[in-house]
Formats: structure tokens, sequence, C-alpha cells
């Protein structure tokens, strides 16, 4: 374990996540014939009957994903089911059950994972999933908790990254932006706070950002309505590290390029009133903030009536040609090239 | 958070971890038909079509299931994976998929990562199951391994802790108490040399206790013998917290009794001869150690014939009315109650 003073260790941080991901698991055999689609997605995609499964899981940890200063253990344990069953969604497919797995140190008590329990399962109810199992154990440093999650769908529905075409309209649910100005309010009140320099904390009248990071909920509504009127995207991913990030994990696997305008990504007013009060231009809360558990699709050209009539629904921009690479077009009529700079889950380290 | 000074707050020790898994899945309610079996065994049993799926997860965390001191990254890799295989052949089904969740602190370069997944892909090869998802994130801390694994069986092949029958024969793969003494040796070496009492931590010829610690390996072959044989065990688990703990939920969920012989329990020459190096019973070793992922099971009477001649099976004794207890016939012909010592998650803790 000795890599400070041997040169041949590579940091973590040179890669990041997915630099790493793609390091560990290129030339990745696959054996079985139920596997249909591995690693690369929100979800795995696995093919046991009539209808698909889909596999996904996530692993938060203290003071890296949430800091229990300011988020509640029911919150934590409600945003901990909510961001997986968001990944279950992003497929277009029906999330059924989870399993819980948590590390605790001992400076928790009954009553604390009985509240982040609460919250786990208020999450179960509220989405119709069912609690079938975990692993409960201890640990020298604070909470983790890993959860798995197996969601459902007909073979025909299911909804990857890499389908978007050329001309195809990209869209995006809801707003975005507004969990990371929460997190920022949140991060500048604890320290004002533990500085002494304010009595309470004060969050003012911020109440929809303090949710947007707190309390996130997952899209099933638009699951549901692409059920109802029968659209199916071309391809989806949920926005849990910047609408950038995403939008170039599409741009990848479908193999194309495309144009978002600045003036269409749809922004909270509060958050545009946080970001301003912070110097953050809110466009760049809302490229590289995270957290939202929106979704990103894309749609044929011809559903464009359907799904400019959704108010849940703003269409950004469209799918082009890969050469024409990925571009925001300003308000100004300038053209830049998105990049990714979201939240990178390695690159945070100290 | 500050439960120190404030007497409603529990500590987790008092429970230990059934006693919480209990008390935090009581009423927990099963809203899909899909669900056929959730909390309550080694692994839930999901309904997704022709064959029955087994979902299960485990989650390892260092400084308490692992010391990297004298744990090598690959072969907790490979470790990580194979505990959740044992619990997914525990059910008498067949291991298809895992996703692996890591935490990792900055003391991990992205060789030591890549060494564990050497590991974890070296198991996935040998046990024929598809790496098909995960995440990756940092943590201040350490590194935490959380595996799910998903398994398939025919409907009628699913074998549970609940089925087993008075007069059914209890029988138990391999030898026990191996892992634990393995361990035994590892600290004592450990903790030696740490001091400074030796140039070199001196293993001697224990090559097998520990192996049986750092590289488990699950018991497909016990699956593949069933299959063979046409014998469908009664009632089945893994023994990963010692053959005690093991036999209690055996009888618990099947709501009979137990007697089982010390003459039969399995334990290797060299347990003994650590366990003795150590002035513990090797009995102790077996009934309490764990980590050991030999598999638990009930057969009907009528299959003795079959069961006894083969080496890899030990019949240590029979399913017995509720109301006899679960009782350990001593080799004096003296009788005592089993109780459970092994392995308690939550009771380690510092």
């Amino acid at each position: 374990m000795e890599n400070k003073t041997n040169n041949k260790f590579t940091p973590l941080s040179t890669l990041g996540e997915f630099g790493l991901i793609d390091k560990l698991t290129k030339n990745l055999k696959i054996l079985h014939k139920s596997t249909i689609k591995g690693i690369g997605d929100d979800a795995a995609v696995l093919d046991y009957g009539e209808k698909f499964i889909v596999l996904t899981t996530d692993i938060l940890t203290e003071g890296v994903h949430f800091n229990l200063v300011y988020m509640p253990l029911k919150h934590l344990g409600y945003k901990a089911v909510v961001v997986n069953l968001s990944d279950i969604y992003a497929m277009n497919a029906y999330p059924r059950q989870i399993t819980v797995s948590i590390t605790i140190s001992a400076k928790f008590s009954v009553e604390h994972i009985e509240e982040l329990y609460q919250g786990i399962k208020f999450a179960c109810d509220k989405y119709g999933v069912d609690l079938v199992g975990g692993d409960t154990t201890s640990s020298y440093t604070g909470l983790t908790i890993s959860i798995a999650a197996i969601g459902e769908a007909a073979k025909n529905k299911v909804v990857y990254r890499s389908g978007a075409k050329e001309n195809d309209l990209i869209c995006v649910s809801g707003n975005l932006g507004g969990a990371y100005m929460g997190l920022q309010l949140l991060e500048r009140e604890r320290k004002l706070f533990e500085k002494g320099s304010v009595e309470r904390p004060d969050f003012g009248d911020y109440n929809y950002i303090l949710e947007r990071q707190l309390k996130p909920e997952a899209r099933k509504d638009i699951i549901e309505m692409f059920k109802e009127t029968g659209i199916k995207p071309t391809s989806m991913i949920d926005i849990s590290d910047g609408l950038s990030s995403e939008l170039l994990h599409i741009c990848k696997s479908s193999g194309i390029g495309c144009s978002v305008y600045q003036d269409k990504i749809p922004i909270d007013k509060e958050t545009v009133i946080m970001a301003e009060e912070f110097h953050i231009p809110p466009l760049t809360a809302a490229l590289n903030g995270g957290e939202d558990y929106e979704l990103l699709f894309t749609v044929p050209l011809d559903t464009y009536d359907i799904i400019s009539a959704r108010p849940e629904v703003s269409i950004i921009g469209h799918i082009s040609k890969q050469e024409t690479g990925c571009r925001l077009i300003m308000s100004s009529g300038s053209e830049v090239e998105i990049t990714a700079q979201g939240w990178n889950a390695l690159k945070d380290q100290q």
C-alpha cells in the first residue's frame, strides 16, 4: 500500500471515475446470453423471460455524497433510494425491488438507523418498490449506503444511451441546477454556523432548491407520459452528473453530435437568484451542477407536437452529425464546445 | 447525532445484526407479485418469467471484514465475489451476473484498484458470471466493496431455509473452522511483526487454513451434485457466520429442532493443530468461527445411501421436533443447547 514514494503508482484523480471504469472494464467477457447489456448505461439489461430486467447500483458515502450536519437521516434514506430508481426510469423501465446494504460506525444508534430506514421505506412506498434484502455491518468511519435496484420493461420498450439519431429532438424534464445551488446554500450556512458567525443557519425562503438537494424525486411521471403518448425515446439518461456530462455520454454512445440552445435550458428562478448571490452563472449550475435526477432524452422529430405540449418537458436542442461535435449555442449566437465538468466522484479526494 | 449523553439512544451493539434487521424490516409490505421471497433468506427470490431469479448483496469494509496488511487486493476482490456467489448457491441457484460498487480513499492508486479488479474478474471467470455494472466513488477512509449478485433456478428447484422436516438428515459440505483459525494465525503474526518481535511473519506450513481465510471458494460443486443425483435439499444456508448461527436460522425458519453430533462435525487437521496452539477447542472454531462458506443443508432420510457415499459431504445430525430444541450431542454423550456466538457484524465495533 506504499504508493506515496513510488512513481509507478498512478493517482486515481488522473483518470477520474469514467476513465477508471473504462480501464477496469475493457475487454470484459460476457458469458451468458441472459446479459443483454452490461456496463455502459444507467443500468444493466438482463433477459430472463418474457420481459427484460434492468439492474443498477449506487453507493453513497458520508463526507463525499452527504453531510449529516444538514442532511436528516430520513431524507438521506429517501434520496439513496431515489437515485437508484432514477437510473431504472432512465432505461424506460419500472423499478420493482431494491436491496439496501449499509456500513455504520458506533456513533450511530438504533434510532438513527431506524430514521434512515423510515426514509428508505417511505421512498419504497411512494414509488411502489419492494425492499427485499441487504446487508448491515459495522464500519470504523461513518455511514455508507449501497443500494441495488431491479426493474422491468417490455423487451421492445427499453431505451439505451446509444439510440439517438440525427435530427432527433433533445429534451429534458423539469429544470436544472437547483440541487447544486441548494448544496451551495447549505454549505455556506454550515460554514458560517461552524465558525460562529451566525447564531443559526439562515436558509431564507429557498425551499425549492433545498428540497432539490435534500429530497430529490425520480421522474416516474415521464416514463408514464411515454406510455400514455406511445412515444419511445431513441435514447435516455438520468442527469446525475450535470447536463454537459450526460449529453456527452449520449453523443459518445450514439455516435452523433448535438446542438443545445442556452435559451432553452430550463432553470428555476430560485436557482437563478441563488446562483447570482454566489456569482455563479446559472448556466454553469445547470450544465455542471449534477444531482438534479431529471431525465435527458431524445425523440424523433415527428413527435414535436406532442412533446412541445408537455409542460414537464423542455426541448433544448437537436441531434446532429458526429462531425459537428457537441455544441452549445449561446443567447448571443456564439457557439461553444460542450465539455464535461460535472461531478466527478474521484476528483474531489483529499 | 449527539447520542453519547442522551439516554434515549440505543447502541447498535445491544441489538446485534439480526436483531436490528428484524426491527428495521418488520411489517414490511410486499407490493409486487414478482416478489416471491423478500428479506429472511440467503437471497431474495423474484419471479420474472419461466425461472426464478435470486438476488443477494454483501458489503465488506476495510478494518472490519479485511485487513490489507495481509489481505492482497487480488484475493480481496476474489473473496468479495465468492461470498455473494455462496449466497446464490445456498438457494440451489446458479449465479449469472454481478455488480460491483466500491468507495476508495486517496491512499489507493489506479494500480491498486486494477489489482482488486483482477481478483474480481478472476472469480467471475472461474464461476462463470458476468460483471454487468457498478459504481466507483471516493471515500475519506479506506475501501468498501459492495457486490450484488443475480442468479437463476428452475422454479421447483429453489431451496429456502424454511423447508427442513422432522427426521431429515443435516449435512455440511467440506470442513469447518479453518477460515477462523487462518485469521487467528494472520492476526498473531501481524501483531508480532508490528511490535517488532519478529523480522518477518512466520506462517509455517499452514497453507490450507490461510487459503480458507484469504481465498475461500463457493460450493458450486454441491449444487451440481444435487442436479446430478436428483436430490433436492429440504433447506439450505451458507455458513458465513459459523455453524451454530446457521443451524439456528434453519431451525427458526423451518419451525423445527435438531440434534447435531460433535463427532460428526468435519474439521481439518490443520485447523485442529492451530486451534490447539491457540488453546481454542477446535469445536468452538467450527461452531462459531464463520467465513467458511460451506453449505449447510437438510435432505430427506431416504437419500442416506446417496449422500453418505459423497466424500465432499458430512452428515452431522438430524432434524427433530421443535420442542426438543437445537442440541449438540458431545462425544461424552452429554447434550448442550446450541447458541449463536458466531460473527456478529455489529458487535465488534469500537
